[in-house]
């Protein structure tokens, strides 16, 4: 990603920016997460996702402890350049409860 | 949806609850928006996606004008409730360019 790229995107009043993870793969949603300006090039840099944790205000590097790494194939951006979304080859389970996905409630 | 299942949902500090729009049929991710309560409600009972827009601080009809509606086949919730995913029947082109995804900008 160029620099000029990085710039066009929107982040919000707190730096934060949501990435929609979808499986290269097969197309299914695994996960919602964030990521701010520094775990947005760490991304780039490293090809693999690292998000900030809203909780533990920290980078989050996806995989550190489970091993559940997700490796970027693609970054996209939206019209408005307020949301990305990652195209990833997803190691093991996106979701800390062991689902594959974070979306496995059905709801309706 | 049951209340009960709304209930369990989480809205930030604004009411909203960010959404992703897959299409049904072919998997890609379409857009993110933001739903509050009475836009979820509003969605579930018409079947058709429903969002609130942050710009106009109004409810937003996905396709009221443009007649690109999207008709709701599934809604999902993630393992902490903080985040939707509907997958839909896309009539037309679900972004405002007129492609048909709003993620069509590949920035890596």
């Amino acid at each position: 990603m160029q620099r000029a790229q990085l710039d066009g995107l929107r982040f919000d009043d707190r730096g934060l920016i949501p990435v929609v993870v979808q499986d290269a793969d097969d197309g299914d949603v695994l996960m919602v997460a964030w990521m701010n300006r520094e775990s947005l090039e760490a991304t780039l840099e490293e090809r693999r996702t690292v998000f900030w944790s809203r909780s533990r205000q920290e980078l989050w590097r996806k995989g550190a402890t489970s091993g559940h790494v997700q490796h970027v194939e693609e970054l996209r951006a939206d019209c408005d350049g307020d949301t990305l979304l990652v195209r990833v080859h997803q190691v093991g389970a996106a979701c800390h409860t062991g689902e594959r996905s974070c979306f496995f409630r059905s709801v309706s």
